[in-house]
């Protein structure tokens, strides 16, 4: 069979499986599959099938990741990491995580199918938790391989149901008290790397199936309030009025405004909230979120302070107050030059330009990326739509990921 | 006494009465009295037994309001109809309603204790359900003493806890069957007078107790959704964006901008949710309250239009959908320039300076003048606030009140 047949074929197989794995849900007719649910059991066990059939030793670590072990052709050899989760948002698409999991797969098939054992292990990894929906911390499972100390009062977090983290590590079968000795030692990896839908729509717009990653994006979060003067909406004129939407308004604009001056900024007012919220009252307070991302982090602090800047001018000049309550900033975590030209060059051979972009979302190759060389390599999907049912890839697209990640897998050997 | 000792003691009275009417509330703690309740039949009970005192006699009518009549020197004579409502939102100031009806209470007393007979009867009517918070519809009494027709699905509607406005009526001893019959004979009718406060900042900021109302304010509601693409916050490029939030708020500052350049307008953005509504998901669909009031229909219904075109322009540049759905348009409702003229010299006799101001509020006299002469006398309230436990009055401007108002009643008996 050609190169291309192979990959066709290992294609076709990455998107029925992602398929088959769609149906194991929490929920009747849609996708959730939250951490240590027995949805994810499933899930793990169907893949850890698959895995043992392409000639990999199976195992899960102490807070439930499933890793893959293809051993190498010599004894001592070192391992290169590929990985991504298994674990869902609610009523979720089919491919945000497990279509990286099984490129990796098909990666290892592809070399289990020839008979080729390589200078170096290959490790694939599907983490746990990374989404964080259940508990409200997400790449648990990659902090945990990463040997980030876990704080015990993330154990003691509660789910909607009341179960505890640590309980639910425990009925999934992973054990708490190894967390830290499940950490990976850095000196035995090779490097990171993370096959993912793109979940924006730049390579749709250039055209083209495959990205490399640069950096993933250092994001700020903050909460804010303006505090004006409720009133009757038909007797106070306007002059008198301190109205904490009209206010909130302005930043929301002010917010676009400043995301559209600087390239790469993106600045998003997802959530507002009105009180008292009614049609005659004049809106006496209102509360926003501010959500900023940005590959570079001096950008990043910048906008963030004009913003802060701005939000103060607003609020004088409309008389009312102002509260900004910000979490600390997450710094843009840089991908590994040698492994993004490496991948850049794979994807030029397999026949495609690899378009060089950041992510705006987190992913488990940030948090590997403080021990490891990390890269991420990412396929188009349709309309950038994802954490949706309708996420969609193009099985022509995922053939294109497997011959990149196979030409990188095989230059690599060959170094 | 002289009239000035009589009027500070009345209004001494009224105070006293409403803190008195305060106490009688559905609600520990706070006041309030919604129509039909128990705590609405102590408080027409109560006032009742004041209008007794006063020489009235008192009856309640087909929906409940309470109406007290003072006769005239004559059999035959025609009435005037002093009035308010003793009905309040959750949550109330005390003046709100109780301040009109005990102001047309001292009006009487000031009669009966000097043993005054007019040319006219004297009712005083404390109207069932202004304020509309059980049933969702306002001024119920005054539309059954103007005649005007009851929908039959108006009596269907249920409250908070699925009890109909038939039942609610029943319950507080009227009869829903007998509504037609309960409407005032217009010819009988020499006019309807209301005092109330002001609800508004004007006559404070104009250092005027009292304000002669022109006309109740033309309203126009209406509810507005932009539809436009929900997606990751992190993922979707700002020039790839329809944000449907940034349309609401560039509407919202539009609203206040047109209203701002219109004198005399008001116009509100009292309610705006987003959805989904999370910090990290780009606005898929905004909606949002419009209330707009002008004294002038002509430039109410002008300014509806221009915001109109103006949410069509910003949806059309966003490329985000727009749902407009108003309801249809109530248009300003002028007092009788006659009993306005005769109002505002009474003012004058009383010593002070008649200030002429439109009403954003709605009122009974909205209802009232629509088969009689009506007018409103305002009071000045502390810094425009209602519809709060804040609400205050100064007892000097009460006296002024019924002053006032006890010049137009001698005036209009000698002429």
């Amino acid at each position: 069979m050609s190169d291309m047949g192979l990959h066709n074929e290992l294609a076709a197989t990455v998107m029925a499986r992602c398929d088959l794995l769609a149906m194991l849900s929490e929920e009747e007719g849609r996708l959730t599959r939250r951490s240590f649910t027995p949805a994810l059991r499933r899930a793990n066990d169907q893949v850890a099938i698959w895995m043992r059939a392409a000639g990999m030793d199976v195992r899960e670590d102490a807070i439930g990741s499933l890793v893959g072990h293809y051993p190498a052709d010599r004894s001592g050899a070192s391992t290169l990491l590929l990985g991504s989760h298994l674990d869902s948002v609610r009523d979720a698409g089919r491919y945000d995580g497990p279509l990286g999991v099984l490129v990796g797969l098909a990666a290892v098939e592809r070399l289990h199918h020839a008979g080729s054992r390589l200078p170096f292990a290959v490790d694939l990894a599907a983490f746990a938790d990374e989404e964080g929906v259940r508990f409200g911390a997400a790449c648990l499972g990659s902090a945990v391989a990463a040997g980030r100390p876990l704080d015990p009062a993330l154990l003691a977090l509660q789910d909607a149901d009341g179960i505890t983290l640590d309980e639910a590590i425990r009925a999934f079968g992973g054990n708490p008290a190894l967390l830290a000795a499940a950490a990976r030692r850095p000196t035995d990896l090779l490097g990171y790397v993370e096959v993912h839908i793109e979940q924006g729509p730049l390579l749709e717009a250039q055209g083209q199936p495959l990205g490399v990653v640069t950096a993933i994006q250092g994001a700020t979060r903050a909460t804010l309030r303006f505090e004006g003067t409720a009133g009757h909406a038909g007797t106070v004129p306007m002059e008198l009025r301190r109205d904490a939407l009209c206010a909130a308004a302005e930043l929301v604009l002010a917010v676009e405004a400043v995301a559209r001056a600087t390239p790469g900024l993106v600045a998003t007012v997802g959530q507002l909230s009105v009180h008292p919220g009614a049609s005659n009252v004049i809106p006496g307070a209102a509360s926003l979120s501010l959500d900023l991302r940005h590959p570079d982090d001096t950008t990043h602090l910048a906008a963030v302070a004009a913003l802060r800047v701005r939000a103060e001018q607003i609020a004088a000049g409309r008389a009312v107050g102002l509260t900004w309550d910000q979490r600390p900033s997450g710094a843009a975590v840089p991908m590994a030059p040698a492994l993004r030209e490496r991948l850049a060059r794979a994807v030029v051979a397999a026949g495609h330009t690899p378009v060089e972009l950041s992510s705006g979302a987190g992913h488990d190759a940030g948090v590997m990326a403080r021990v490891t060389d990390s890269a991420m390599l990412f396929v188009r999907c349709a309309g950038g739509v994802s954490h949706n049912p309708a996420e969609a890839v193009d099985v022509a697209d995922v053939a294109a990921a497997i011959a990149a990640l196979g030409h990188f897998i095989d230059v690599l050997a060959a170094a």
